[in-house]
């Protein structure tokens, strides 16, 4: 099996990908769009694609490639990211003066690093960090990166966890060419668009609330240059093959000017 | 006046200052914390912050930032973001075999960059890009940034609006330590927590629906470590003051484990 990836060997996502599906090849590919035209070429079997991080929010532009794109979400999975404080093997904690990574990375752990009397640089990816650092040879640097990125290029990691807020997660989807039926508990995705009219989403989300669907993921995106017209995202427990949820869908057709179910998919469990 | 923002002098935030104080004086910040407690402190009488992109999604982070000071958003701001290709005064468009920029916005320039056989390079920032080229001297290298950053260096703007996607807008947030009553139509911002049970969140949006309250922003966000609990981010069209939004805030207090008004202010006209 080949699943594709956005970023470099050993970033997030590609951890993510070993964590979901086990051992199977890797995709490595510059854009998200072309990690979905992987799959869509035959170039990959499934693409796994970040799609929101509990701290920086819900990734619009992957939801625009989902759209954009005739796939199907066949599985969700929920990485716990924990960036690690990575050197050269035999390099001591005490030696580190100096780390570098991708900002936002380094934003994460600038309580950790202030603490340790240890000065940021930045640098544009994670995993190019730690292949960065290992060209360098730098005995008083650390990168900070994935436990796969240290893996990969064969460093050390000094301590794992240094990131501030331990709340902070990424939601990846899996996408693939054909839909899946869900055998153990299912969650559904889906996209649709209102009339501009007063108390339209209340009447959408009553759909789901007559029947006792439980929603478990609800935004609005505002349309540019539409002032008042919006996608919305859902997500609710259930399979779109269910009776209830089938009836559901059909009473939300009559209120939404556009909805695509993006598919149904197995719930992540912990 | 002073304007509090997180990024180096050039930044977009900075541009978005500009164009929405005027003339005043800013406080560039390494941190968003860092600039809301230059708020707290009274270096600063006002930050700007960037609340959503239109790409990227809603930056939780800020939100978060929002609930932990006691400040008040006082008012908005839409910036279009106008990606430009800065070089060397004197360097001409055919000279151009290399972009630097953070990561984030090369991406946003993929297809124009590709288009004119431009190659990418990721530099850790949009403003810092300028800086090193014209540090560099390199006469067949240009930086993605701001108007601002070509500006504030003495740079060249090459071509302005390069981006690939035109909707490529973000929200900002003006952040003070006294609240507003705003004059002209007014939007309000809430953040509240659930009961989790079945159709919560359809009882909490009828206090809105029931009194013909226009809602301009809804979002979820998960709780981590808790499956079934979430933050509910809402923007409505009303000031907190009027008579209808405090009968509709009273009535879903009646729902809301917790409930935080952030602030009423002047709806952004464009």
């Amino acid at each position: 099996m080949k699943v594709s990836f956005q970023g470099e060997p050993g970033a997030y996502s590609e951890q993510a990908i070993f964590e979901y599906y086990g051992k199977v090849e890797t995709v490595p590919c510059e854009t998200f769009d072309a990690a979905f035209e992987a799959v869509v070429s035959g170039t990959a079997d499934s693409a796994l694609i970040p799609i929101e991080n509990s701290l920086a929010g819900s990734i619009h532009q992957n939801y625009d490639l989902l759209l954009r794109h005739d796939l199907h979400i066949v599985g969700e999975y929920l990485l716990r990211v924990r960036h690690c404080l990575i050197a050269l093997p035999g390099v001591k904690k005490d030696d580190i003066r100096k780390a570098i990574s991708h900002p936002q990375a380094l934003g994460q752990c600038a309580g950790y690093l202030r603490g340790h009397g240890i000065k940021a640089e930045q640098v544009y990816d994670t995993a190019g960090s730690v292949k960065m650092l290992k060209e360098s040879g730098a005995k008083d640097t650390a990168a900070i990166a994935s436990r796969r990125a240290a893996e990969l290029y064969g460093m050390q990691i000094l301590e794992e966890g240094i990131e501030d807020n331990p709340e902070n997660y990424t939601r990846f989807l899996a996408v693939e060419r054909e839909a899946v039926v869900p055998k153990s508990e299912a969650k559904t995705s889906i996209v649709f668009t209102l009339k501009n009219q007063p108390g339209a989403l209340f009447k959408a989300l009553s759909v789901f609330a007559l029947r006792d669907i439980d929603l478990t993921k609800i935004e609005s995106r505002p349309l540019q240059g539409k002032p008042w017209e919006y996608l919305f995202y859902v997500d609710f427990i259930g399979s779109a093959q269910e009776e209830v949820s089938k009836r559901a869908l059909d009473h939300l057709g009559e209120y939404a000017v556009t909805l695509r179910v993006l598919g149904s998919y197995p719930r992540f469990k912990g």
